[in-house]
């Protein structure tokens, strides 16, 4: 493969402004592939349907068409590839079955090391996505926070006194799937009752459909079949004051406000770094959100935690994988 | 007060194995003074009951009596003043108002100061136990780990990379007040549904009233007044074969479980230690818990997490509170 070669060999280097790496973000749904300078400018970004039922080796064919595709045009010669993937254990390398995913158990930095003659590292999808708000974004002056994403799933990463807590087995940080009572909802991850049937996409639309399903309130949502609808049409909805589409919103927000105010109870941060695609929802997630934080935190942590919001234009987990290789920070 | 002088002046020590220091535990019931030296040898060790109830002014006159009671003997002069107390902020020096005290607050640090004229350190109550397993207990090989104590309340604090986690305020570590589905008891704290109304000696006795009030199992717990029944009648119960009894301590553990697993998927701990008095019940409490820790794991966390138990024979918030002043840890 060509383009293989030319990152086997990277005899010259092109960019005027020093180094670039590639940073990957791997979602449930999308894959992004960046080239990323030194400052977290993104130079090119292209995105690609991750397929992630189908096999890693599948995968792993189209990641190369893609940047194949991307760095023959104007012959980049990165310096390093940083990945950011559901379930990934920094220490191992390993990627440990994510729920999303049908990709097994897999060692996944050995993959990419095969394949390209560059330094590998690999994260977390959250945790790489706190370390681009911790150079480039919302963290920049945070020492200790608490990063949740909220999209197909909920990612989210701790970060205290500046380091991205790991944990002893390289697998810390996990929010999404600590526990709801009561509750039945099944989760991708095998559980049941998980933060994630509730404050995600899907989780929304979940909710929707109870409250369909448990009250009587007149509806246009009434008209959606589960696969048709989507946060994006729940919100619009709110905005024309739609009770159940408020409500659905306001019911994610209590809910996750309730584990938000466990975690601060248990790490007493000074802010909670919210991004995703969940957050065009707005007020009417945030609201309640708040107001739950605060009624459930004990009196000394009340008025003590602020919430911050992503920039959604900006893909912080490609400049967070990208900065894998640029500094050494966790 | 004579032991004010001598402390104010300590010209001459008459210990030969080097430095000692004191170490106070003060809890909600009981506080536990001790002469510590810097091997975590616990020399002399008095308790008296805290009355927490009444203005701290009253708990440190009391103090007072004691130290002069147990210095005064044998005219030891310690190096420092160490102190672990509920609600107690490492930052600030200042203990917030915790929910089984009548103190307000405080600074309690700056009392001692002007009392003793010694270095003294003041830090939360179960971060103090945490350190004293670090140093001379059940921890001393453990570099992530989840402390918790389960007695009167639940004190918990969690070590990340063989350090306290503080937060950013100095008051990290709360598990006692996550919030347990669907309950209405009311917490000492003045929220509805804490941990701590569960899995704690107040906690058993309340649960053995809620199974009493909705089962119709006979038992002889039905001869208990709820001021007349504690956790060690409820074990004698247990191990005689009480149905209710068992059960008290199964949901303890069950709800246990739950909540710990959460903060494992969040800090991937190496182990658990536990202590306080409620580890009496041994298996009634730590079958169900091990259980309902390992079913609301997510898969990739299962099977990672070792339990330990603390030596319920030495008090590791003294030698903790102690250590404050011999190392620089936190």
């Amino acid at each position: 493969m060509v383009v293989t070669t030319n990152l086997r060999k990277p005899l010259i280097s092109n960019m005027k402004n020093g180094k670039t790496y590639i940073g990957i973000d791997i979602g449930g749904t999308n894959t992004v592939i960046g080239l990323v300078d030194s400052k977290g400018k993104c130079l090119k970004q292209k995105t690609f349907l991750t397929h992630s039922k189908e096999p890693v080796a599948s995968f792993m064919m189209n990641l190369e068409k893609e940047i194949t595709r991307m760095f023959n045009q104007n012959g980049n010669y990165p310096s390093g590839i940083g990945v950011g993937v559901p379930g990934a254990n920094s220490i191992t390398g390993f990627v440990e079955a994510p729920g999303n995913f049908n990709w097994g158990r897999i060692n996944l930095a050995q993959m990419f090391m095969e394949k390209y003659d560059l330094p590998v590292k690999i994260m977390n999808d959250a945790a790489v996505a706190a370390l681009g708000e911790i150079y480039f974004g919302a963290a920049q002056d945070l020492k200790n926070f608490i990063y949740i994403t909220l999209g197909t799933g909920v990612g989210s990463s701790t970060i205290v006194n500046g380091k991205i807590v790991t944990g002893h087995y390289g697998m810390a940080g996990e929010l999404g799937h600590t526990k709801i009572y009561p509750s039945n909802r099944m989760c991708s991850c095998g559980k049941r009752g998980c933060l994630e049937t509730y404050v995600s996409a899907n989780g929304i639309c979940r909710t929707v459909f109870e409250l369909l399903s448990t009250e009587k309130t007149e509806s246009p949502l009434n008209n959606y079949s589960f696969n048709n609808l989507s946060p994006k049409i729940v919100t619009d909805f709110a905005h024309k004051g739609d009770a159940i589409a408020i409500e659905a919103y306001k019911y994610a927000g209590k809910i996750l406000g309730e584990k938000l105010a466990d975690a601060v109870g248990l790490l007493n941060p000074e802010a909670i770094v919210i991004s995703g695609g969940l957050t065009a929802a707005g007020r009417f997630l945030f609201e309640s959100m708040k107001i739950s934080i605060e009624e459930n935190l004990l009196q000394m942590h009340k008025n003590t935690v602020e919430i911050r919001l992503s920039d959604p234009d900006i893909n912080y987990a490609v400049l967070g994988a990208a900065s894998l290789l640029m500094k050494s920070v966790y």
